[in-house]
């Protein structure tokens, strides 16, 4: 399976302690060795470090745990391909345009016969895989719905939860997406989340032997959420997000959430379920 | 005004050369102060690194310049504002979805008057910059013109000349563009362009003290086609693009060209036919 790294929060903030945990699972204490993505945003505008090699040797993975880049929403990736080769179009996030911002998706799992029921006529996928689809089929579900304007966020988020269910239909759907102002999680099997808040301690990663103190690196009215297919940190609480159930963070604090009826997924794809330190089965889940 | 630089190639080939005399033009032997980004193709995917940083002195620059990723088509581009802040969602270069592909694009100039006639109802800006809405209006036009199919490309480079007119009817604009296959580029007063094939010589950059030998560097086969504002090297002869001409490259090879009129562009924003090695005018050309 891939993992997913998402954050919102209430000031610029750099993810560098989090990024330093998660590459490590990207070929080393993990086996997702296909590639990697993190996008950052500032304002409406974006910006993407990818890479089709492992992160946890990547060149530039290595800049961007290094390099402090502040962002108030993040979207990260690291990928053991299932569908699709490994290659740069197939390399999450994925960001396209919709109601003048930049909007940005990372997707854990795999999709099974949606080739119809997935298709679109307005946006193309430029890759090959289930994920991208799902997002281009996604987005234009969003238009068709809405038109050329965004609803408010009650209404989106409620939408977009009902779409999520659709997709989970064909197969493993666990998805966090971004349009810079709001982080939205879908949770099939296998989302956790972390709001760091006042007063702040210390925390240890699970992946290097790496410790920070947060007393150190904040101020008393931060406020920021860590999104992760499973948790980073040993010493902290994350909540384990429930299948069906779907979370809309603005500024590192939860606004909305929800819980719908999941889909049952067929066994075949269930091997999502095992914990990412397991050893990869070549090419099985994304 | 800003900077362009694009390079086509028959082999995946890194722009490590070419790049270092370019951001040395980032706020240091140039004023494009504002920003900067790169787009690096590998097949139909892509990856753009960018800053509102200067050039000149981005950490992100240095590991561009160093760090030889290859490439088959690449889009640049150094920021001097006038039309839209400085900030990430109006640094070039922009790339949209069009037929399946990545179509990255930037533009060096200054548009007027143009907000009614490059008016787009499917697409919409993101950022501020005259440079992005004709960018978001170019693709709408092409998508209306051709649908959902690209045309071969003999068509799609004609009609790409003629919405390149139209766009210049508003002030100066010289643009490159690609889809990581072709290298299209559109000269009002400000583009040259060299290739480098077999027997291969050495170079030397006319904005750092850095000489290459590219005897050392290619094979026979290698082809590259190098498309830059003003000149990057002193010892290799640049073709100067005329007004109103258009070139496509495929592989590092010119394989379509053509002349047409272009408009008279107003001469308060005539400014950009200054030398880039100027003092800047404080926020005047693009």
């Amino acid at each position: 399976m891939c993992e997913l790294l998402a954050m919102s929060a209430n000031v610029p903030t750099d993810i560098c302690f989090s990024f330093a945990g998660l590459i490590q699972r990207g070929g080393k204490t993990g086996p997702h060795k296909d590639g990697w993505g993190i996008t950052f945003y500032e304002g409406k505008g974006c910006r993407t470090f990818k890479d089709p090699q492992p992160c946890y040797r990547s060149e530039i993975a290595q800049l961007v745990s290094r390099y402090a880049i502040k962002s108030e929403a993040v979207i990260s990736h690291i990928r053991q391909a299932n569908s699709g080769g490994v290659n740069l179009e197939n390399t999450h996030p994925f960001t396209r345009e919709l109601w003048g911002r930049n909007l940005t998706y990372a997707h854990n799992g795999q999709l099974d016969g949606y080739h119809i029921a997935l298709q679109t006529t307005s946006l193309t996928a430029i890759g090959s895989t289930d994920s991208e689809q799902a997002f281009v089929w996604l987005i234009e579900q969003l238009r068709e719905k809405f038109g050329h304007r965004k609803p408010d966020n009650e209404t989106l988020f409620a939408y977009l939860a009902q779409l999520c269910v659709a997709i989970n239909q064909f197969g493993v759907f666990n998805m966090i997406l971004s349009d810079g102002e709001f982080v939205f999680a879908y949770c099939y099997n296998n989302l956790h989340y972390l709001t760091r808040r006042a007063p702040f301690g210390p925390a240890r990663l699970k992946d290097a032997d790496v410790t920070i103190d947060f007393t150190q690196e904040t101020t008393e009215r931060d406020i920021v959420t860590v999104i992760a297919t499973a948790p980073l940190t040993i010493d902290e609480r994350w909540t384990k997000m429930q299948s069906g159930q779907w979370c809309a963070f603005i500024g590192g604090q939860l606004i909305a959430s929800g819980q719908l009826q999941a889909p049952k997924v067929k066994s075949h794809i269930q091997s999502d379920l095992k914990p990412s330190t397991l050893p990869a089965e070549a090419d099985k889940v994304n």
